[in-house]
Formats: structure tokens, C-alpha cells, sequence
């Protein structure tokens, strides 16, 4: 083997034309191997460089020639003569290699081509190439990593998370501060481990506590003591989600769910007789829709309320033990009123899902006769809720049970409906569904937010590890937990913003909102339970030991939330609805599915991405490309709408083969899942910008923009396999987009502190452990 | 617009030549986009064939371009046409797409360029490009979909889940059933929500019941009532974890931890005085590492042993808060006895960490003087444990309770050590933690695979949602459901032949194994808990309401096994080691890190990757290469060494520059984690390869070597980012990977539920919701 270091005379360090490129040189012996592809496309990019002498294109060559190598000598003389070139302008010579490079050459006294913008052009281009972040490889040549270079203003400056917190909150500022308050009141307080005798009764209190203060009731109209403000009481219940889960599940259920769906499923009548009893807790009740059987298909629920004319009764009934109503909330105990989700038989006929009124048990807590309730006893979490199971044996009640606002029987015993479309008499049927859902996903949003606070002020302050003879490293500049924690925080404010306009939507609905709403309320409710379900796991292990210690609050976040995923809906189902209401409008705005017309437009978009397309995008790495936010839109949209296309071509063909439309969506189910992600988080991305722009103050404005940006390019660099395969980026985008996404959570990291105070959440809310030293 | 119907005569249909690529051109309208870089490389590839005419040539190209779209009635003539023509020998054209183009062609009397090899090779190459599944996307064109035709033989023929299990329990089986049976057992069998006190007290006579049985004590040598066999104690505490987990843990602590440290620390006289009364537990006791502010950091602990050589004691104390021993198990309750790690001064001199036994509570359960003794109180899970945090306050023990293994203090009262090196010194006292880490790497997958028989059990039940007029469907036939737990199945499988390799070699190791096995250890342990954290997770959910229900053991197994993610090593600390492990290995294979032998080695791996890289694998996606096992080891291979070089190059640069290694490590520290999961999958595919190979039942053979496909590909597709940034893959094959991900999926589910019970878990241990019919 032949040892002798290589001293060749054309070596580039030797040749002046060749200085600018001793950066970059240096940083591809220093940070790892190129593959053959790559070294490949360099050896290209030299041989193309205009501005070069053929011995200068071999010398550089013979540089990155792996066969080839320099010395150790050699490296190390080359960063010598970099470091001393660029003393004098440090700052300057640090954003990128090319700017390196040409800083270099120009202290050589300057000469050749190196004015021509044209070659200059060239070198940048060979830098794009390799994907890596030009001015962190710029810092690491020069061996400056002082804190004022390494963080971007806006970490080093912090961000005023009062502000924050009103950008946030917005109007709904003085209800939250409200709720928060009575949040640290003994009666709101539970400690954990409770029996579930006890827990249970702790709870019932603390809601009764709350509708007291009229917090129940606010979506109701006024003449019953509401507000006639859903959003107000969105607002109340994803501020309660900052103290015991169990309680506010408990509260959706009584004035959410079975309140809300009196209130919308019934008419005058109902709204006079029950309304009022329910928003003070008088009237307990329950919400049985779900059955044993049944849960994400409503449709088929088995249930059936059978209109006897003579008597003028309905009667309830559940025809096969499947067709019990499971897991109701409050169903246990504490209920005496159900809503019950039954088929409607009227003269024979089956007129699908419609809502019965009925009683379960008494004020003393007798259980009905032919009603059966077995309690659900204990499960994962939320055990201060009493979940229980109703068999019901022919259970009479009086029609004017009958929620008849979709439906209803006529005093000559026939049945009318004001819809006459039974698909959306359903659609209707289902509507208190939406605003459950809605809830929910800002319910999940406020445990992300609290799991978040206890997290990131956890790891600021733990510290383990570090350098010889110095104090030990905090935790949370680690980029391993930087990793874990910061792209959340991101997504966690983009889905704060995102379930907030969603919120004001529903709030002031316009008249052909209803399934955008819908799609809106189910995609945000899926993609906010599961963000919240994997946060909350990746808190409890930066927390370590002390996140499985109960009184650290992590774990009954955890516990209680895990269900989020599954009720007012299972997320895969739910993001099929979405993907169908995709397809559906899909479907409107190119006409009746016309095959000619859909591949017209697929001809027209194939243009656009011969645009969006072309090279210079597909391998563009520098910072103001990758932190700017029409890229993120674009990518984000560019995936979303090839996804939506392609899957209507793909349902198309099925269809049109014969293929029965269950087995047709079944065979693409994991690509409208897909889509409907994709959807998702480009509608998350357009409320963030909008929220930027919107912010008053420009440090809250800047600093959310670099939190907004951490939330686009995490999602694309999750995602970079597709992103790949169709050549929306190339190789190296990706990994510059990688290394932009670790400097986006190192800078974010910094801000955090700052960030999860903006969230408002008050000291006495969070664990003992945050408030005092760790010991 | 243009909206007459596209007629020309040289459409494909009508040009004999072009007959074979009719199913090609089908599957491109139907199946979604393209983008315009894959037109642009179809279009070449058109160009590029030898075997057509220039008419064909821009006949085909006319109807691939998105501008002029053929009708829907071209569309369904053509695929009227392929039926008709391939109705007689179905199975022979649904290989693929060519091979079902050059039936249709046969079928029209052949005749042209198509009895050539190359015209046809050059045929599969346009069908490789589009990284569809031909034979796939040939039964989608003819509309079959029979059972017989979609399921592979394997699926359709079931596996034996007998001789399965042979296979997986092997040589421990008769040890496993005897514990099973002791699992189904009322002294094991512990209903969930008992009050603390009660649980802990059930725990507690539950270790008992099996201590009586011998059971804790096979690891311990024959004279103190042991077997001397590890592995067989491994495979006891792997079979616990099917039972109570808390029951597990306690048993772990006090015969593992407690017993194991005193085995492996001490020295005859303390196996003497304590092993017999240990394995009894007639002398419960703690394994006293953690502190309160050092977990992972064990090397900083702060916790003192100072000799006083007058009374010949160690007096041992906490010099603050933050050193307390912390999160112990026993320590609340029942401890009697605690081996306390701790630094051991001598003569003013700090030896760093030693072992030290310190009694801290009376058989009377008086804690002792000088000991304070806080419980920790209700944990997110595992409350059976009694976790307790352990104050000493100059504490004095004789200097025999110094576990002198691996150094001692000698008459003169002077330290002593067998071992020089500091370092290797510390690493023998870690020697626990490596038995401990392959146990709790064997509970997870016992509980996964305990998760995993609950939900595809269930899911193999439950139906939800159908066609019309059908019976509704299985949801394990979702694809969603598929992709949610069959990947999770493989890989359950690949970590069961890991870890019992693991233990084995553990069992018997060779003299050079010691780095070896803690690398391995941490790995495995790292990669399976949070592989049971992920899928316990997804089996929750698949389970639907449920699996949120206490009773079916999914809530309790979710919550006991979270912590498995952080002790016994943080995972992201764990993943370090492991990358250290590799990383030194390497660099004793390249000598002394020298620079230019690591570059020389650099070349020769960029020729290989030249090799490897070549178009012809890069974009091969025929269904014999996608399943072959070589490729899979290979690419696996592949990505784990170029992580390690390029890990090592920028580890090198960095301390060449004088950078601290902590900080070095620090700064690559998330591709160090990205190398050691590398490391870990491709040793769980080589494990799982061999097993396949060793299985005596062809059968079994076959249908665990479909799981380990799904394992390797499915790891391939999840990293398909990357294989793609590298060039490993181009987008064609990631498209075709994953449609064969998706195949796997839906014959692993089919062979679901017999795979589960290949685990061997007996029914009583099984939630009684199995045992029933759903309602």
C-alpha cells in the first residue's frame, strides 16, 4: 500500500482560480461520504463550471477524487489558510461556502474569473448540490460557534409571551382568564388516585360547581338561560382541559352532548321542557349513540323505536345484546335522561336513525323499568366519568319524545320529515356530532399545550452530562429532545390557530358551510387527538422517571386523553368522511366525474409541474428558499392536490369497473388517509400564515414565523419519501432541509420558554415539581 | 375547449405492434398521475425501444400525453378488448402488466417485433419504471379478485401455529409452560383497581408464591439453591410478563437487580451471607442506583461511601437533595436490605462508583436510623411496585458490606483493585444492567406480543361498515388495520429471534463478548420498548372503545410497560452507547483512526456503492428481487454502513478541531441514534433471516419468511427518505415497495390470527372478551 502523503504541484490550494472552492472541498472530506451518484454530479457541475482552466477543473477533480485523498497535513494547512483569510470579516464569510470560498480568494489579492457573475453563479450551484446548510458548514470551517453567531436574532431576542398570549387568546380572553380561575378552586382540585366511588362524586360536584356559573348552558338560546354563544362554550371547554380531564368530559357529555342534542335535534317543545333543567345539572343525562356493535357505522345502528299509534308511544328496544349502548358517559350513575340514537319504525317502515328521549332513572337513582344498565366499571382513564352499558326491553315512551326536528310522526300516526333526502336527514341527525368534534380537537390542543409547559420547563432546567469541567448540559439543548419536543410545539400552535378559525366558522356558519364545517371539524379532530396522543408520550420521556410519577400530571394526561382518538369518532374513519368530502367537491368543481374534463385538467397540471418542477426549484437549498413561506404553502398544496387527483382517478376506475363503492374505497383506504393528512396539514399551515401576518407586534410576529416555518419544513422532511419519489425535491433538498429543520429547533428550543408561557396556562395548574427547585 | 372525442387511426388499439402495451397504457390512465419528470422518463423510454416502428413510437406517445387524453369509450374498448383476449388463460397473464400485453398480442395472431428478448426486456423496463405491481394492477385491468387469485398460497394455506411455537419457544418450552400454568394461578391473577395498599400487598405474595417455586434463583450458583443458569432466569421473567406486570417488575428488582448485583458485585462472602436468603426473599431488598438528578449520567452519581479506617465502616451519605436514590423499587414498603452505588472515597481519594450493601428497614418495617424514606406514591403504572426515594444521613455499614468484586480496601485501609482502568472498572459495575436490559428487551416482546393476540383476535371479529346487502366487514380486512398491526406483527416476530439470540449468547459468552453484549443489550432494549410502546398503542386503538375497557388488560399492559421506554437506560442514551460501541469498533478496524486509511477505505466503499447503485437495481421492482432476502439484508447493510463512516468522518473532524467529545457527540448526536437503529434492524433481519432458514417445517419456513419480508421492506419503505436522498432506490421502486408492503400486509393478516397463537399464550390469561362471542 502506498503511504506517501500526496504533494502535488496542481493541487488546488496552489492554483489562485481555485481558491473559492477550498470551502467546500474541505467540507465534503469533513462530513462524510458522498455516494458514487453524488461525487458524481459534482464531477458534472466542475466540468460545466465556465469559469475554470482545464487544469483547474482536473485539479479540483483530482481533490474529490475518493481514490485519491488529501493528507491530514494537507487538510489541516487548508483550514489554516481559510481561518487567517477571513479573520477580519468573520461575519461576513459565514453564510454560505461560496461566500467562504470567494472571502478567501478575494484576501489572495483577488484576479481571475472570479468577478464574472456568471462563474460565481456556478459556485453557488455546486454548493446547492451537496445539501448542506452553507453558513452552519461556513461556522464549522471557521471553528466559530460563539452563542452570537450560532442563534438567529430572533432566538437571541426572545419573544414577549404576554403578547403572545393575547395573540392567542384573542377575544375570548376574559371567559378563559374566567375558567382558569375557578380551575384552582378546592372544588375543581382532585388529587389522583381516588377510588372510583369517590372520584366519581368528586366530579359530579366540581360540574355541578361549574353550571352554577352558568358555564354549561352558554350555547343555549337565551330565553333558557344560554348565551346563544357555541363559541363562548368551545371556549370554556377547551380552557377546562387544563384541569381534570374527568370533569370535562363529564360537563361535554351532560351540556355538550346531551344538551346539545335537545337542543338541536328537538323543537320548542323540548327546548321549553328540558333546557333549562339540563344547563343547571337538574336534569342529568346521557348521549346513547355508540353501541356495542356499532360505534363508527351510525347508520346501521340496531336500536329501534317503534311508533304503537294506538298508544301514541314509541317503544325502545334493543333487538340483540350487539345493540346495546356502550360506553355511555354518565350512563352508570348519575344519568336519568338519555338521548337514545334508534331506528325509527313507523307504520313498517324503516326510516333510519332518529333520537328518543329516554328516561333511564329516577331523582333517586332507580333504574327504569325494562331499562338495564350495567356499569363499565374502571378503564385506562377519565374514571372519574361513569361509563355505562343500556339494554333497553321494549321501553315505552310518549311520541312526543321523539326529537322531531328532522323527523317526526303526524297526529294521524304518519311519519314527515322537512328533508325529504334520508341521506341528509342522517347528515342532520348527526350534527351535534360536529361541534363534539370541534371540541375535542381543541380539548386535545390544551393537553398538548399543558404536557408541552411541564416538558419544555422541565428540560430548561434538568440538566445531565457534559463537557470535562463544566456544569452539566441542560437537557432541553440536547437535539435529541430538541428533536422530539420543538416540531410539536410547532404543530401545536399551527393546530391552536387552525382549530380557532374553525371555532369562529362554526360560530357565524354561512349557509353552504355545512360540509366544510363537517370535513373541517373531523380532519382537525384527528389530526389533533393523535398529535396530542404522540406528544404527550414524547413529554413523558423527556421527563423521564419523574413524568411516570402521578402527581406530575403527565401520566393522567396521557390516561385520559388516549381515548380522544376513538370517540366522537375513530381518526381513520373520520379522515375517510374527510377524504369523501375532498372527492366529493373534487368531483363538483370538474362536473359529473367527466373523464375527458378531469383529464383535461390533469393535462393542465401536468404543465404546472413541468414549472414547479424544473431543477432549479427541485434542488434550490439555500435559506431564503427554504425558510420561505410560498415554498411551504406550495409544497404543502402541490402534495394535497396530486394526492386528491390521483385518488379520484383510482376511485374512478373502480367504479367504473362495477367495483361496489365500500370495497372501491376500501382497496385505496391508506391513500385517502393520506390525502386527507395531507389536507390537513395544509390547511394548518394557511391558518399559521395568516396568524403571522396577522400578529401586531413584530417580535411576535417574527418569532412565530420561525415556529410556523419549523412546522412546514418538519412536516415536508416527514414526508420526504413521497416528496422524493415524485421528484418534488431532490436529494439534495432533502438533506438541506434536514439541517434546516435542526437549526429551526435549536432556535425554537431557545424560544421555548418564552413560547409556552404564551399559552397562559397559570403556575397553580401545573405539578409541585415546576415550582420549586428540582432538587 | 375541444370536446369532440379523439378518433385517429394510428391509435395503439389498432396497431398490432402495439398490442403489448395496451395494459401498460390502461393502468397509466387509470391509476393516478404521473408526474412530468416520469412522463418525460416514460417518454424516453418509448424512444428508446428498439422494437417499434416510428409510427408506434408517437402513436404510444400520443396516448400517454396528458393533453390529449383518450375518451372513456377508447378507455372501455381497450379493456373489453385485453379481457377478451386473455379470458382463456387468465393466470399465466397476471404476472404482469407485459407479460398480459404480450397474451393480448398472442391472442391477435402475433406476428412483429415481439418474439424478440430485447423488445420484450425493454417492454418490462417501461413497466419497472412506473413502479406499479404488474401483477397486481394486470388482476385490477381483467376485474379479478377472487380469493384464489389474490391471496398468496401461503396465506390461503394457514400455518400451523403448533409447530410454530415449537420453533419459537425451543429449548425453554417445558420451563415456559410450567410458568404459564403458575400464571393462571389466583395468587397471580390480580384484578385491576385495587386500592394501593392492596395491590402492593398482592405483589408482594405473588413474588413469594414464585419464590417458594425456585424460580427467582436460577441464575445463582447450585450452592445457594440456584441453577447457575441465566438464560433459563431470562426466559422465567419473559414468561412473567404475560401475568401482572407489576408482579414482573418486583420480581425483577428483587432476584435480577438486588440478588444480581449482589451475585455479580460481590464476592463469596456476601453470596454466602445473602444470595440463599435473597432467592427466598426472606431478605427483600432495593438495587439503589438512580438519583434524583442523576439517571443516565451514573458515572457523576453523587451519593458518598467515605472509609473510616478506625472503625472500619463506610459511612454512607447523600451529600444533597438531588443525590436522594430515587424511583427505587421496594423501597417504600419492603425493602429490607439495598445495594446503594455510590462514590467510595478512601484516604481522600474518590474511586469513583462502588456498590455498597446499606440495611434500611427492619423485619418490623422500622426504616433504620439515619435512612429517610419517602414512597413515591401512585405512579402512572406499575403500582404494585412500591417506588420510594432513599435519603442517608452518615449512614455507617461495616466495610464488608463494600461488594468488593471489583475493588476493595484492604487491612491496611488502603483501595485496592483487580482492574486498573478506571473506565473498565465502572463498566464491571454496569455488568447488571446488561442482564437487566436483555430482560426487560424479552418483557417488551412479550407484551407486544400479549397486545398483539388481544387485537388481531379482535380484529378478526369485529366487523364494522360492508358493501351493500353484504354482512358487514372484518376490520382486521381494513387496510388501514393491516397497516397498523401486521407490520407491528413482523416485526415482533424479528425482535423474538433478536433477543433469544441474544440470551443465548449471553448464556454462554466467549471471552471478547462483553462489548459486544452491552451494545447489543442497549440496543435491543431501546428498540423493543419502544416498539411495545408503538404497538400497544396501535392495538388500543384497533380495539376501539375496548381497548380503553380495564378488563381487557390492554389499559394496564399500555401503562405498566411505558416506563420500560426510560429505565433500565433512557432509550435515547441507550442508542448512544450502541453508536460508541460501533463507532470504536470501527476505528479499530481502520487502526488508529487514521485519516488516510479511512479515506483509502472510503474509496474502495464508493466503488462498491458504484456497484450497488447501478440503474438496473436502483429501479428494479419485479417481485422476485422486492422479496428476495439478499436484497433485503443488503440494503439494510447498505444504509447501516454508510451511517457509521459518514458518522465517523464527522466525529473525526470535530475532535480534530479540538472540540470537546461531549460536545462532539452532542452535535451528531441525532444521526448517531439514526446509525443505531440502523444497526438494530439489520440485526433483528439477520436473526430473523436465520430462523426462517432453521425452520424444520417447510410450511413454517415459508410463512414466517412472508413476515420477514414485511419486516425488512416495511423498515425499507419507513426509511424510504433516505434510501431515496442516496439514490439506494429511485421512485419507481419506492412505489413498488410499497404496493408490496401493502400485499404483505393483507397475507400476513390473513395468517394473523395463527401467527398469534404461534406465541402460545393460553387462554385464561387472555381477556374474557376472547373468550366470548362480541355481543
Amino acid at each position: 500500500m502506498d503511504v506517501t502523503p500526496h504533494e502535488e504541484p496542481t493541487r488546488a490550494k496552489d492554483r489562485p482560480e481555485l481558491l473559492p472552492f477550498l470551502p467546500l472541498l474541505l467540507s465534503i472530506w469533513n462530513d462524510g461520504i458522498l455516494s458514487a451518484a453524488e461525487l458524481a454530479a459534482l464531477f458534472a457541475g466542475v466540468d460545466a463550471h465556465q469559469g475554470l482552466s482545464d487544469t483547474g477543473r482536473a485539479a479540483l477533480k483530482s481533490w474529490m477524487d475518493p481514490e485519491s485523498p488529501p493528507t491530514a497535513t494537507e487538510l489541516a494547512e487548508v483550514r489554516g489558510r481559510i481561518r487567517a483569510a477571513t479573520l477580519s470579516h468573520v461575519a461576513d464569510a459565514t453564510r454560505s461556502l461560496s461566500d467562504l470560498g470567494l472571502a478567501v480568494w478575494a484576501s489572495a489579492g483577488g484576479g481571475g474569473p472570479w468577478k464574472d457573475p456568471e462563474a460565481i453563479e456556478a459556485l453557488r450551484a455546486l454548493e446547492a448540490s451537496l445539501g448542506v446548510l452553507g453558513a452552519e458548514a461556513a461556522r464549522g470551517i471557521l471553528g466559530v460557534s460563539s452563542p452570537d453567531l450560532q442563534e438567529t436574532p430572533v432566538a437571541r431576542r426572545g419573544v414577549d409571551s404576554g403578547k403572545l398570549r393575547d395573540l392567542l387568546d384573542g377575544d375570548v380572553r376574559g371567559l378563559r382568564d374566567q375558567v382558569l380561575e375557578l380551575l384552582t378552586r378546592p372544588e375543581l382540585t382532585i388529587a389522583p388516585g381516588l377510588p372510583l366511588p369517590e372520584y366519581r362524586e368528586r366530579v359530579l360536584v366540581a360540574v355541578q360547581f361549574l353550571a352554577d356559573r352558568g358555564l354549561g348552558r352558554l350555547a343555549y338560546p337565551k330565553e333558557y338561560g344560554g348565551a346563544a354563544d357555541p363559541v363562548a362554550s368551545i371556549a370554556v371547554f377547551e380552557t377546562l382541559a387544563f384541569g381534570d380531564l374527568s370533569v370535562l368530559i363529564k360537563f361535554g357529555v351532560q351540556f355538550g352532548l346531551f344538551g346539545g342534542s335537545v337542543h338541536q335535534l328537538g323543537t320548542a317543545r323540548h327546548h321549553a321542557e328540558y333546557l333549562e333543567r339540563i344547563g343547571s345539572l337538574e336534569l342529568p343525562g346521557c348521549y346513547a349513540m355508540t353501541e356495542t356493535l356499532h360505534g363508527s357505522n351510525v347508520r346501521d345502528l340496531e336500536t329501534t323505536a317503534t311508533y304503537d299509534h294506538g298508544a301514541r308511544e314509541l317503544v325502545v328496544h334493543s333487538p340483540t345484546s350487539g345493540a346495546a349502548k356502550d360506553y355511555i358517559g354518565n350512563a352508570a350513575l348519575h344519568g336519568e335522561l338519555a338521548t337514545v340514537f334508534c331506528r325509527l319504525l313507523v307504520e313498517g317502515e324503516d326510516h333510519g336513525v332518529h333520537a328518543v328521549l329516554v328516561p333511564i332513572r329516577g331523582r333517586d337513582g332507580t333504574v327504569c323499568d325494562g331499562v338495564r344498565i350495567t356499569d363499565r366499571n374502571l378503564k385506562a382513564g377519565l374514571n372519574g366519568v361513569d361509563n355505562g352499558r343500556i339494554v333497553f326491553d321494549h321501553v315505552r315512551v310518549p311520541v312526543d319524545n321523539l326529537l322531531d326536528r328532522f323527523g317526526s310522526i303526524d297526529r294521524a300516526g304518519h311519519y314527515y320529515s322537512p328533508i325529504p333526502s334520508a341521506g341528509r336527514r342522517f347528515f342532520g341527525m348527526l350534527r351535534t356530532l360536529v361541534a363534539g368534534r370541534i371540541s375535542i380537537a381543541a380539548a386535545s390542543v390544551s393537553a398538548t399545550k399543558l404536557g408541552l409547559v411541564i416538558a419544555v420547563r422541565y428540560a430548561a432546567r434538568r440538566r445531565q452530562f457534559g463537557a470535562q469541567g463544566e456544569p452539566e448540559t441542560r437537557i432541553l439543548d440536547y437535539p435529541l429532545i430538541q428533536r422530539a419536543l420543538a416540531p410539536r410545539l410547532a404543530t401545536t400552535f399551527g393546530l391552536h390557530f387552525a382549530v380557532r378559525a374553525l371555532e369562529k366558522r362554526f360560530g357565524t356558519p354561512s349557509a353552504d358551510d355545512a360540509i366544510e364545517l363537517e370535513v373541517q371539524a373531523a380532519g382537525l379532530k384527528a389530526y389533533a387527538s393523535t398529535h396530542c396522543a404522540e406528544t404527550l408520550q414524547a413529554c413523558r420521556e423527556a421527563c423521564g422517571g419523574q413524568g411516570y410519577i402521578a402527581e406530575n400530571r403527565l401520566a393522567a394526561l396521557k390516561a385520559d386523553t388516549d381515548i380522544f382518538t376513538t370517540f366522537e369518532g375513530a381518526n381513520p374513519i373520520l379522515y375517510q368522511l374527510v377524504a369523501k368530502g375532498l372527492l366529493s367537491r373534487f368531483r363538483e368543481e370538474m362536473g359529473e366525474l367527466n373523464l375527458w374534463r378531469a383529464l383535461q385538467y390533469l393535462g393542465e397540471r401536468a404543465e404546472t409541474s413541468l414549472t414547479e418542477l424544473n431543477p432549479v426549484i427541485t434542488r434550490r437549498t439555500d435559506a431564503e428558499h427554504l425558510l420561505d413561506p410560498e415554498f411551504h404553502l406550495a409544497a404543502l398544496s402541490y402534495r394535497e392536490e396530486r394526492l386528491l387527483r390521483s385518488a379520484a382517478m383510482r376511485m374512478r376506475a373502480r367504479l367504473r369497473d362495477g367495483v361496489d363503492s365500500f370495497q372501491a374505497v376500501l382497496e385505496v383506504q391508506d391513500h385517502l388517509v393520506t390525502l386527507s393528512r395531507a389536507h390537513v396539514e395544509r390547511l394548518i399551515l394557511e391558518r399559521f400564515q395568516v396568524a403571522c401576518s396577522a400578529a401586531e407586534s413584530t417580535e411576535v410576529s417574527e418569532s412565530l414565523s420561525a415556529v410556523c416555518s419549523l412546522f412546514a419544513l418538519s412536516r415536508i422532511e416527514a414526508d420526504r419519501g413521497w416528496f422524493l419519489e415524485c421528484g418534488y425535491i431532490e436529494g439534495n433538498k432533502s438533506r438541506a432541509i434536514r439541517a434546516q429543520v435542526n437549526v429551526l429547533c435549536r432556535d425554537v428550543s431557545d424560544l421555548g420558554e418564552d413560547l409556552v408561557a404564551g399559552f397562559g396556562i397559570p403556575e397553580a395548574l401545573l405539578p409541585e415539581l415546576m415550582q420549586r427547585p428540582l432538587e
